[in-house]
């Protein structure tokens, strides 16, 4: 049932949105660490595929599509000649590495979830997959630079939950006659919006109470 | 031959049982860095599946059985809710972090080095990939909570080192009649036992002389 | 075409001195972190395997040949116990890490670039994943012992460019009549070589103009 409706060119422009975006919070994220320009491209290009190949081994998509269409790592490494060049352009990096983060969290929760079914698994795994395939990139790049990952911190703003619920969506749209190119967009658009409302209102999660003996 | 003294039913139980103190562990390091229920789920998941993920990416059981079974994500996402409401009633959480993890140590190293002899590695390798299994989990959750991984602590107590061992007896034992859920039981207590006695007293394994010239 | 110029025993000789002296730098960091023996082989290991491992899986090379050759993991198990009574020889334990990783570095960008054209992957694809071969284990040295990535230092020497150069060679030479073992051996002592000199001369990567707003 998966295979009728699933459309692979709108899951390679998902997936080529959100490489264009993550490859752009991984370079200004890099511009912002004072790294040079082949720090700059490894930044990037981890960002911008390694949601994705983490995706494409999980469900046994091998090599991963990052390396079998060569767009992906073009789009990195165009990303970071631009992001060299005009990264001053930007007055408010960390804003945007933010705002970037989020449009690729937007598409790739959903080309995730998508794949995932596709490939058979159930929905709840695909939903799991889905969200890895969001948080994926940004964990890494933040790993690799020695931030606080944006998925866990203390006090943090709603990450990983707009994309569970973009995930969600991905899985259940399918059941339902409104699938299409539209509802896709729209819920990638719902999954951007979540995530800069929750940052500009600083919405959070709930939280245990605090206690007084741990650590 | 393996194929013949493997008891699916036994390595499933270790698996769910690793799963679920790993997943404990992971909630509870999220409870104690103050994370929200999100930020919980998410390191409940990756401690709890992560070790066995990597296990089947490498022998090229894929999808790894934690996206096949679903079981497993609905164990982590139980334990979430689970700690996020009684996460109180647990007085010291960086001692209930350890024990936890401890019994995922010790049910993941046999459950790996089993499943790498299924899938036709020779005994060195399947130790090691036991080993992986069990430490795998436990590397990201400190990776990604920015902990110092409990595997590489300086002046940390025995860790991988019972791991190690469990991994080694779980590969020698199906050479020998004793074989069967009994002494696969016995062995996961001992790597268990091992390493809170390992905490308990402070054993720890031999360092080479420290130099005065280095960093 | 590919697999006429391929040659077995070159690439294989390739890997194991890049595991030598992949396994001798996390021996080395582990002594310098002041871990003990099984903290020591943790990190000699992972470091060791850590590239190859990352390129078999994306190619779907599995179960990754560190784990069908038991060479590579004795390897490093030896190299951790040499160490461990060797390493007061060494007096420059940091300088050492740095010369061992840079010969990994030569030695894995070229087999990891080959493999990959063996594997059917085309030109850029095999460049980025030589790339990756060639830094994979050093990234997960660096994270695991809590170290800045050597890849991705502000202000550090050029790292990720002699890997990048090395790969985008091994993925030219076979379209030439130089190919062979003396072509390859050269291409990885100029990759060697210009990683000693980059770090001796503190050759740098151009960087982008800094901003006083990001952060």
């Amino acid at each position: 049932m998966y295979s009728v409706v699933f459309n692979p060119i709108l899951e390679e422009s998902l997936n080529l949105v959100g490489t264009f975006a993550f490859a752009e919070s991984g370079a200004l994220l890099a511009v912002r660490k004072n790294y040079d320009i082949v720090g700059m491209a490894v930044l990037s290009v981890i960002t911008a595929i390694g949601g994705g190949v983490i995706r494409d081994l999980i469900i046994g998509a091998v090599p991963p599509v990052a390396f079998t269409d060569a767009s992906y790592l073009w789009i990195a490494l165009f990303v970071t000649g631009l992001t060299f060049f005009a990264h001053s352009l930007i007055n408010r990096l960390n804003a945007a590495v933010l705002v970037f983060d989020a449009a690729g969290l937007a598409t790739f929760c959903i080309s995730g979830a998508t794949k995932a079914l596709v490939y058979g698994l159930s929905p709840l795994p695909a939903i799991a997959l889905g969200t890895l395939t969001a948080v994926g990139g940004g964990i890494m790049r933040d790993v690799l630079a020695q931030d606080r990952p944006t998925v866990l911190r203390a006090g943090s703003e709603l990450y990983a939950l707009p994309a569970a619920l973009g995930a969600t969506i991905a899985v259940i749209i399918p059941h339902f006659p409104i699938n299409g190119p539209l509802s896709v967009g729209l819920t990638a658009v719902f999954v951007f919006a979540l995530r800069l409302l929750a940052l500009r209102y600083g919405w959070k999660g709930p939280r245990p109470w605090r206690t007084n003996n741990g650590h």
